[in-house]
């Protein structure tokens, strides 16, 4: 067996757009969250049961970013918020410029809060600042427990992991401890969310921590 | 809602020594298969079942592409076939470049079938010929029936396309003849099979067609 390794770089002019848009969403009081993820582990689920917690209460908007279709965008427009799709065509992240187009399409200043739904993907995503609050990775109980191990980039700039799908847990061999043990590994600060988007399971705290972002006077 | 569009390039260099790759591999009469799909979705398990039904009557080697670890190449080393990890450091996907500088490892000639485990990433692999014979996405249950249509380039390059964790449909909100239609949609000659690497099931007819390929002389 051996291993051979390749060095990637990565986008510098991001980083300054990015700058600009974290700029602005601070003028705007705006928290701005980042939603990273694989294809499939239900970060459009977890945003529409978040929008249904909290939209009828709080200013709310989502850029929706996928390859292909507005499928997603379809799905939160039905939540009555400001939504956005960006479709990448094939590119496998979201850069800061594409969200700062995105976001002049809102209205900033009145919004509390602004959902950034990422391409799916547990690896690109993870060089690309595009100016949030905070990162959220979410993993589900179906790809296994080591996926912390094998995608460290993506958990060492997160802020916030959601296991999601914990619905599943008797069907397949996943040990959350394990899994917040490896990530914890690589980023000691995580913050861990257990739920299941689909059944609702665990979502109260999840909600909790969103409106503890927004500043209190727009509440 | 607004949609805007990117545009993205895919390497031309790549194109070049994937030629010669596959040249390499013709000579060798070797059949070359590029595993693909999101993280999790169960390539090293597949593999790994795939390896107890054949390495015993064949000449299997496998490469592992992986962002970092050897945990995948460890437990293929355990099938006592040669393995080599290709780690790539943060980059999302293998090229060609990495795959030929991996072979150069095995003695190819030697060889009845080489898998290749790319990164688990359902979009930048689609863009990289490595040379192989076909390509193979494997999607699971849990991920959504919708991916075919979120993904297609992944879809449009593929050859065959496994649907894995079928012991895992009374679960999830999956139907198979959805996603099998959206993929056949975007590319009508994907072949499929339905199994489940966990328990077994319908593993019989993916070993049956990957014998297929094996020419007959050697086997």
């Amino acid at each position: 067996m051996k291993v051979l390794t390749v060095e990637r770089k990565i986008l510098k002019k991001n980083d300054d757009i990015a700058a600009e848009n974290r700029q602005r969403f601070k003028q705007a009081n705006l928290t701005v969250l980042n939603l990273l993820s694989s294809p499939g582990a239900g970060k459009t689920t977890l945003l529409e049961r978040t929008l249904e917690k909290l939209a009828n209460r709080y200013r709310v908007a989502v850029v929706e970013g996928d390859v292909q279709t507005d499928n997603d965008a379809r799905r939160i427009a039905k939540h009555h918020v400001p939504v956005v799709q960006v479709v990448t065509r094939g590119g496998c992240h979201l850069e800061a410029n594409l969200v700062q187009e995105a976001v002049a399409n809102f209205e900033l200043d009145a919004l509390d809060l602004l959902f950034i739904e990422n391409v799916g993907n547990l690896v690109c995503p993870a060089n690309y600042d595009l100016g949030e609050n905070l990162k959220v990775v979410i993993i589900s109980t179906t790809e296994g427990d080591d996926k912390p191990l094998k995608y460290p980039p993506m958990f060492r700039v997160a802020h916030v992991c959601v296991i999601n799908k914990i619905d599943l847990l008797p069907y397949v061999d996943f040990d959350i401890q394990k899994a917040r043990d490896y990530a914890r590994g690589i980023n000691p600060d995580l913050r861990f969310f257990e739920l299941s988007a689909r059944t609702g399971e665990g979502l109260e705290d999840w909600i909790r921590w969103l409106e503890s972002l927004i500043p209190k006077s727009t509440a």
